[in-house]
């Protein structure tokens, strides 16, 4: 059976933009699991959550945070599945704090940085990730794609007409 | 059979800083594939060997490149296996400009970047990514984690005992 | 004859600014052709577009995009014509991301690049390449210029007068 | 009995900069431990270490970090104790990362951030916070900043001779 | 008896950031007292406040400022007392300005500073080191982090309901 | 005839990274004129210059300067020839300060910037300015083209051997 | 007599901001003429100016800018006279662009910056310049700096009774 | 009589930068009176110096920091004499943080910014500010002018034979 994808995020206030995350991954026919848990605020049951993700049958985590973001660090802290952050832009720095600390990692324990409020993006590398056990997925993301081309033609194609 | 992990850099003077991904990809059990190729200067390969890459063998690309590094994003146009890209630091702006252009993707492609000359840390992520198709990588990967915690243990004994 | 103008952006949003650039060329006498294509999403259009643009009688490139700017880039590495890249503000990092995306190409393909949001800057830059072969357009450029600095003049003596 | 200092630091790399804390804590009469323990490899330990580190004794933790700093706010996360962050200068970026990674906690976190490689600055901040329990400190605080004044004025003293 | 906070800022424009450590160190059973005066406008109030304020029984400063945020450090110069910086973001520059004039204090003379706009942060630190003199600190702290989690936890329960 | 590409500089410090844009300039097959003049210690020649570099059969100026520089605005404020800025990194800032001063021109003015340091792409991008009005200088730069190529699949095959 | 002060800006957009330097010079007594010229459009006329500034009785230049702000730097090269630089926060950047582009001027020709959007300081600074040769300028510095004083005082004092 | 300069510095080791300055103004005829005095470990002889720096015959202080470089500010809040900042370059952020620490006052209370380690200039602004009460100041200013544009032509001389 394929592996699911887990969405977490550390304040309620980052859903906003996390749940472009989940929409994806449900357009791409991955299960998602979502949670609101803090690397700071709650580390226990970061703690847990990562340690037993591989055995509850998660193939990837995705860890959306802003300023000093350290939640999807301290996931991969406790698992060896890959770990997606998502820097989230907030009210000072325009997420460069958020960016430095989710990519900046240490020697040994890294995270998949994406760009500052890539929820769409993280879901998408996510689903490329389990793409590999699941070719559902493969051709969903192929699929994607082929309408990514068309819609960039599409506009193309009505800028020609309109100028 | 195991997917294969690809290494590829813009230019021979990224190697020093790539090889550290080839040697800990080894180090792991991965099957790695070393080359350069620019995706200014050589960007037929780079289209070429990204499109194949999935029927080829590979299940990941690492993609190292310094300054306007477009030499991961470049290859995550061209296939839905997941891309991890390393900045590389260069000459001026101490890799600021690498991260930003690595980590920066627009909607619809992503890249997963690493730390600035994070080489070792993309190794190890696409380790984590190839593991959930070979238990052999994954138990190479939680050996590796065990023995960073201990040379952590080790370096504190040592330090009690000098202080 | 005289060569034409070509004016890429790589999303239908690029356009509110991007249009400045296609109104520009027009009024200083330059053909112009104007599309949407993706770096990252049409590649092979990029490609294809960048390839013919010297036969097609484009005489120099201008291409708009934000984030991890790769467009102008991309088209660079398939021409030899000048390449003109506009960095796009967006959403994070008040377009620092594609100012350093835009400006810092590796050594062999050249971009240049203008300001943020540039795109005035980059029509009047294209006329200037493209007036060594055309007289009208260096005449334009020439009367753009005074009337600028009538504006300069009038606006001071407007304040003047109320001051 | 006078509170403790902990001085944490993440890799032994971290030493010779983490290791003026420990003198300038000496110095000022604080009883101080001092260990090598990461947030991300040995994150149990960590963990365990500032939950128990009031009861041990402990009246403030000084926690060294390079990169995406996550170790002071990591023990922040497990204690009421204030925690001190030095952000430490790796290869890239010049400690930036380190500092916003240490600074900018979420809300209800606090970690008290010093200078980049501040580790001295943390060590007077750390005896300022347990000199509130102990006037010998106290009084090696006043002391030694009626030293730094003696010899500001003996380094002017000495230039006016010289000039 | 207890120990006092003062709440300081260098203009009157500062208040609705700074209302926030003000509120909080109340909920926390902190006696606090709040004054506006200016590094720059009002040196010799500042001086004077700072000299006294061990004696008029403050055990902690937080000091809030913008742009060349000079004030907490204008404290620290003329007290032994913890000093607890908030950088404020003002019209330019989104609080880098205030951050690294913050943080960046030189060698002897530390402030403590919390993240940008951080004066809820400043309050608790504040309250954690005044916590060591007074037990009923300490156990609102205690109670505030249970409800910071529990707040996490029903955050996520809402949004299992409603996923 | 050909047009000719001149070469300033603001000191005599600059010269050797400017003076990669001269050898490779001469490589292509262009003539070139190598100058220094400073935009504020000698104004006036710059000034007298730029006006006449037209006339005296220029078709294109590369103007390398740090810090605030404004060398190559300087010379576009006086000509309709495109102008290419080359930002050099000084003592401090690592050439940001040169770049966003060499970049943000105002509406109505454009430089044409290339990379930090990046003189031999100013090279680069003035001959393919140039190219437009001469055979052989496209000639030379197709075949550095294929040069570059052919380096990069040599240094490729070479890694392929000894790894 | 007394010298008078010049307010130079690029632009009438800039006016708003420059606006508040006029004000404040006539409050403080000095004879001020305000000026729109351009350095990059009308760059014979700020040479003009500045030229014949100091015979014409100018005693201080205040230019303010925005992006590449060449003005300041540009009229300083043209005169003795002292220049002050306003930095002019644009569209993007936040004003960085303008601040290193005002600040970091080469040995030989300084510019004296103040804050970004700093029109008012401009202006104060200019009147201190001047009221060595005034001292009707000195007491109404001295007389402003008084009533900022109190006005900290008052905003302090209404801040305690409604707290 | 002609006023005098001070500079002042806040540590011996900012030496060898601020005696440029120093060097500089005794070239161009001016006083110089030259200290070491901290902001933050000697504040009341800072207070002391500034206060009294008017009635002592000064015109001009030159202050010199680095970090959160607030000696200038700290002068300028006790005097009305003009006050330049140097920021000095320190061991992190390449001297960002004292720039912006030395150039972004608040309102009330200019500081005359120069560049990163600019004590040249600073002196050379000093002068200019005292070169409205001293004819030789002014001539002397004149011809340091003239023998820098002399060199600049020399250099460029030298330049023309050699290539």
């Amino acid at each position: 059976m394929a592996k699911k994808a887990a969405v977490l995020m550390g304040s309620a206030s980052d859903f906003p933009v996390m749940e472009r995350a989940v929409a994806e991954l449900k357009k791409l026919g991955v299960t998602v699991e979502c949670h609101i848990m803090s690397a700071h605020r709650t580390p226990e049951l970061v703690t847990e959550f990562a340690r037993r993700a591989s055995d509850e049958g998660f193939g990837v985590i995705i860890a959306g945070a802003g300023k000093a973001a350290h939640l999807a660090g301290f996931c991969a802290a406790h698992t060896i599945l890959p770990v997606i952050g998502v820097p989230l832009k907030s009210d000072a720095l325009d997420g460069l704090d958020a960016l430095l600390s989710t990519a900046q990692m240490p020697p040994g324990i890294p995270v998949a940085a994406v760009s500052i409020d890539g929820a769409l993006n993280a879901a998408i590398l996510a689903a490329q990730i389990l793409a590999a056990g699941d070719p559902e997925i493969a051709r969903a993301l192929e699929l994607s794609r082929t309408r990514m081309k068309q819609s960039v033609l599409d506009n193309d194609a009505a800028l020609q007409t309109k100028y």
